[in-house]
């Protein structure tokens, strides 16, 4: 008899395509949708854990690349894993390095096997396969990890295709691989922006019966229409009764633009990235809090943002911190950039449940300029 | 009929020359012996105001220096003063700007009248008197303000005598332009390693019955053996009944051997400067987080410490997060570093009232190399 899974994800209701449900994982159940933010080095840049904590961040993702280059994902496993580690006890997900291997790493060299890559920290060569991210991932013992992945640039279509076919061969090798039964390994869709090749991957990662999906290969440098297209494509393949995972999109338009089109997870460094460069996101657009125009704006960054920061600080002590280089503008500025879009995905949740999901999508991006 | 003062200072109890009180401000009660962390450009540096609350921290500085030059005390006082503008309602002290001009500025010229300097920002051309240093600290609106002193070479007897009558001179037209009731001035007693200047300083500063006296001057490269001489003879001298105030000493040897000398006020920046460079301070030395020996130590920093920090983070992922200079190694070793400070500053006071401060003392003092 075949063991009881341990993830199973709950289709609680849907509005047109948009889906609200719950990823159950022994770490905790994941509402959807949700945002992820990205402690890259086993760290969400200048926040604590509690911050994460009292944003009710509910998944965080960490960068199986950087891990195991520093401090190395087999120290992290004598430590008992990335849960114990960074202290940090809700569910956790890793993606498998095939990204950063191509995006951060020195002369890299793809073949059937896997790719051989210098580390961008110190040139010393490291190689990774299917199995080297699996066993890397199970050192450190992230409850959703990522089958591995090549990513192409997506505009060369011959090198899409090619690349595709890879990662599918790849992720049943993944797979094949995967020896711990407290993980629930994602596939992932390649194909660029080419809708054939959309259509053929998310039926071949669909035939592998995962217990999750990704969509990789966007947000890379094609246009919105593209990246909608590709996504109304995938939708319409990928199972109902597993999430979906739309990997490295992060601003708000798109995420109403994904659970518009069934997407159901979502991650992004700029929440953070933009809180380091001065910049808040809100529900209307960016704030340069740099600007000399907020240095004696008694406001907070939002009338009605319910964050921490916003509750306590103005726009002038910020821009005050900003000017003085203290590090503390980038602390409240990623407190408020991740709540913003975790409010988003809370908001967009309960207008599911509500049936009111277009209108909430239309009122929402009608905001931006 | 004379307005009853809004500050006073309750001698509770005594252990030899240790005191411990209260002193009574309009933003609240400050137990003594206290140490006030260091937020030099109104932010105690990588850390958030409910931080600093957590840390049960009731007295914090700012630098009068740093604050006129950026973002100016005009802009402060229109957002209503530094506790609006940096969302801190407890007390807060700032230094005169004296220190600062002295040590940071460039091209200082000193007159009777004042100091004129050359801002470290800009170059730009600026000027301090004891009248201008009082308006900036009224302007800001903390609850104790400094008198402005000059702060000379402890080793050139000429030079501090001048400096220090010139001091005295100085705080008598602080007093005189002090405009605001519910600010308490403190005047600083100077007069570098000299006895009879120090003497002599203690008796002036005294004469002018200020809320509160301050110790300046030390710190600043003199022997152990010369500060603890100084403190003797000005603890003799300072009224019982006001609060005393050492500027700038922070270590946790220097908090014991000044408490046990009458001080009761303690400020510095070593705790978050420390963090930044990746030391963690505990009640037996100090412990460089970088070292290779804590890469696989799941302990906290220290087994009996009750900080944020110590309850949640292992001793290894500090180090991982130094390696791969993660800003949130800087916090929590901040976090844990004050919490070291006011620990130690909690645990003499309750010794003074059971009258164990002697043994404290020595036992403390008996577990540093």
């Amino acid at each position: 008899m075949m063991e009881k899974s341990k993830f199973s994800y709950d289709l609680v209701a849907q509005d047109g395509r948009a889906r609200a449900g719950v990823f159950h994982t022994p770490h905790g159940d994941i509402p959807t949708p949700i945002f992820a933010p990205v402690g890259t080095q086993a760290s969400v840049k200048s926040l604590t854990q509690r911050h994460l904590q009292e944003l009710d961040a509910k998944l965080i993702l960490s960068n199986t690349y950087h891990l195991y280059l520093r401090p190395g994902d087999e120290l992290i496993a004598e430590l008992g894993g990335l849960h114990p580690f960074m202290s940090w006890d809700r569910p956790i997900l890793t993606d498998s390095g095939g990204f950063q291997v191509f995006s951060l790493s020195d002369m890299r060299q793809v073949d059937e096997d896997g790719v051989t890559f210098k580390s961008h920290l110190d040139g010393a060569t490291h190689r990774l396969t299917p199995e080297k991210s699996i066993a890397i991932q199970e050192n450190l013992g992230s409850d959703i990890i990522m089958a591995f992945d090549e990513c192409a640039d997506p505009y060369q279509r011959d090198y899409i295709e090619a690349a595709m076919h890879r990662t599918h061969r790849w992720a049943e090798r993944c797979k094949a691989a995967q020896a711990r039964d407290d993980q629930a390994l994602f596939g992932i869709v390649q194909g660029g922006i080419y809708p054939e090749l959309r259509e053929q991957s998310a039926e071949f990662i669909r035939s592998l019966d995962l217990p999750g999906n990704a969509i990789g290969g966007l947000s890379v440098g094609e246009t919105k229409e593209e990246m909608h297209a590709m996504l109304e494509i995938v939708d319409q393949i990928l199972p109902q009764d597993k999430p979906r995972y739309l990997m490295g999109v992060g601003t708000p338009q798109d995420l109403v633009e994904g659970v518009r089109r069934g997407v159901d997870i979502f991650d992004c460094v700029l929440p953070t990235r933009l809180a380091r460069h001065s910049a808040a996101m809100t529900d209307s657009g960016r704030l340069n809090m740099m600007n000399a125009q907020f240095a004696r704006d008694e406001r907070p960054i939002s009338a009605t943002c319910e964050c921490y920061t916003c509750q306590n600080y103005s726009r002038a002590y910020l821009r005050h911190l900003i000017q003085a280089k203290e590090l503390l503008a980038g602390t409240l500025l990623s407190i408020h950039n991740i709540h913003t879009l975790l409010s988003l995905t809370r908001r967009m949740r309960q207008s599911i449940l509500d049936g009111q999901f277009d209108e909430f999508a239309y009122n929402y991006l009608a905001n931006f300029d």
